[in-house]
């Protein structure tokens, strides 16, 4: 292999790509990224064998051939060389040579080892959906908190996308909490259809299809693809059957509270400071007519207490939350204002936008003995 | 003890004190910062035992007092809190209720342990110093990477302070690598004297001073003190006789090289790349009139070799260094040009900035066996 890339479009190609090397790998050369020169371009491939991340940029390339080289020193020396241009030159696959100005560095690459190929997936049998701008940056921010972050139940690590009945709708739970944010989409399925997503290839997705205004992604029944530019993103479904979560969202609550953000942010956050520090402690709040009361007690640290007005139907009720999943919930909301629903001590809440929002969480107390 | 003082003051001052407070403490009562509410002010005092911060800040005292109270969760408390005022009540030294509005949060003191009195510097029995703008940020920056990190030579953890014949020089050695920097001091002493500071003394002391004009030290043989403004460190000196380090610096150098510095850092950047990342790699500098060569060669990873132009007098000469070692050097550096002084493949190098600096830095090269 032989050929002259200019360096700022390699580093570049190399910094997204490279994304995809798992920090923890059953193959060695899985720390590797793919270098194939063909024709006038210069293809780029690493995976961790979930998720795949390839790249394709105009090269002049001399000697076609392909290579596997350690992603992380490639991606760190590309991105410090201070010349327009470089050339690649390997020596079977043993190693390559990058040439700039008259200097150069020599890179071994893994031998006989090759990255493992990913599966295909061939468009024409696949189905084409076009995202609503900005839907996969907000499942990055208001779903991907709730994925759950245990191996117990592998299914529950990704997040589930739904098609049908007009709606596009993104959800995740780790079995206490739930994060849900739909579109109207109007074009789509009459028998709704699901998948399950890595919530790493959502991230990576996401960052992808960056300020592109409604990416169109590919699926077929085991693999999702997304291409942008000269970049590709293919990732394996999880497989499975996803709970039927929508049953745990109470539909009816016996407290409406509409609470203006920041106050409730602020007192959690502070109160939690509290509680977070000893890891039995909960987060308690109280809802009396107008005014939710956050409290903690720390056996070690002690004790705080901040009420908060806001505008509230029902009654009474005094509740226990994990003051992590509370905060997580908080940050994950805009808007001058929430709403706040109990459907009981034991019930899960929900928490949403008050103005014209499409997201709610669903979070389910802590048991109380007494 | 019962008070009102501002939030905004409380929080910078918690800030800035709680930064003597060390992570490991052999005490429990050491992770706390001691508030005494006295007069119209509160002060605050931590410690890790070898540096003390304080703090005075105006307060309306109604009660005077005094509680310690657990550093890490106050200052994160009052750093959150909305209002302009806060309320702080102790009951004893058991415990302290912070009010802020109508909300409040309780912290647990450490009951009838109290923080251990600092030693205290007598003003009028010790020198007072006016040090050179900026000199304590110059030492931050360029003197102190070149302390020990390890614990089989206490001393050398410490940055030395030499006061004489009309100069101040600050030094620092690991025993492989030392930095001295330097300004005309007229005004003191003739005979020479000398104090060495913890590491973690002069970090806090830049800092304190910030961009004070010519900040005043008071120097006894075992403690130095800075004040500015509401803010004041005092810190035990390390005894012992430092090196005379002096003797190691070749007064005469084979090789003398003016290179641009930002040439030969990209350069010692990249092959670095192949050399830190095997611990057992080297970085050889080769030079030849008019030229450093510099190469790395790792049996893992591969190997690089970089061309730099230089001004150079003197014979051509091969020497290895700890990349590392060269790396902290060159990011010390400032301005365009520096020169770089050889005394042979044996003897300590000299790096030094071209223009009329008065700081240099000289690294032992590593062993060659052949």
């Amino acid at each position: 292999m032989k050929l002259l890339v200019e360096q700022s479009a390699l580093a570049h190609a190399l910094a997204q790509t490279t994304r995809a090397v798992s920090p923890q790998n059953a193959l060695p050369v899985l720390a590797g990224v793919e270098l194939s020169a063909r024709d006038n371009s210069l293809h780029l491939y690493a995976t961790d064998l979930t998720t795949a991340l390839e790249a394709e940029l105009p090269a002049e390339v001399v000697e076609p051939g392909q290579i596997v080289l350690p992603a992380g020193p490639l991606t760190d020396l590309v991105h410090r060389l201070p010349t327009a241009l470089v050339s690649i030159e390997s020596e079977g696959a043993t190693r390559a040579t990058l040439r700039y100005g008259r200097n150069q560095a020599t890179l071994n690459g893994y031998g006989e080892e090759r990255l493992p190929e990913f599966a295909q997936l061939a468009r024409d049998q696949a189905m084409a959906v076009r995202l609503p701008a900005g839907a996969l940056a907000d499942v990055t921010r208001q779903v991907l908190f709730a994925c759950a972050r245990d191996e117990t139940r592998p299914l529950l690590r990704g997040a589930v996308m739904e098609l049908g009945e007009g709606r596009l709708v993104w959800a995740a739970t780790d079995g206490s909490r739930l994060s849900q944010v739909w579109w109207p989409l109007p074009d789509h399925l009459e028998t709704p259809a699901r998948w399950v997503w890595p919530a790493k290839a959502v991230q990576e997705a996401a960052r992808l299809a960056g300020s592109e205004e409604e990416p169109t992604i590919w699926l077929s029944p085991h693999l999702v693809q997304l291409a942008v530019g000269a970049f590709r993103l293919t990732s394996r479904l999880l497989e499975g059957q996803y709970p039927e979560y929508q049953r745990v969202i109470p539909q009816q609550y016996l407290v409406q509270c509409h609470v203006e953000l920041a106050a409730l942010r602020g007192a959690v956050e502070r109160v939690g400071l509290i509680a977070q520090r000893d890891r039995t402690t909960s987060l308690r709040i109280v809802h009396e007519p107008g005014m939710l009361e956050i409290s903690a007690v720390s056996q070690d640290l002690g004790h705080a207490v901040e009420t908060v007005e806001c505008r509230s139907e029902g009654q009474s009720l005094d509740i226990l939350f994990n003051p992590h999943f509370i905060m997580d919930v908080l940050k994950s909301l805009t808007g001058e204002e929430i709403v706040v629903e109990f459907a009981g001590t034991q019930s899960p809440a929900r928490f949403r936008e008050a103005s014209g929002s499409t997201y709610q969480h669903i979070l389910l107390p802590l048991r109380q003995l007494v």
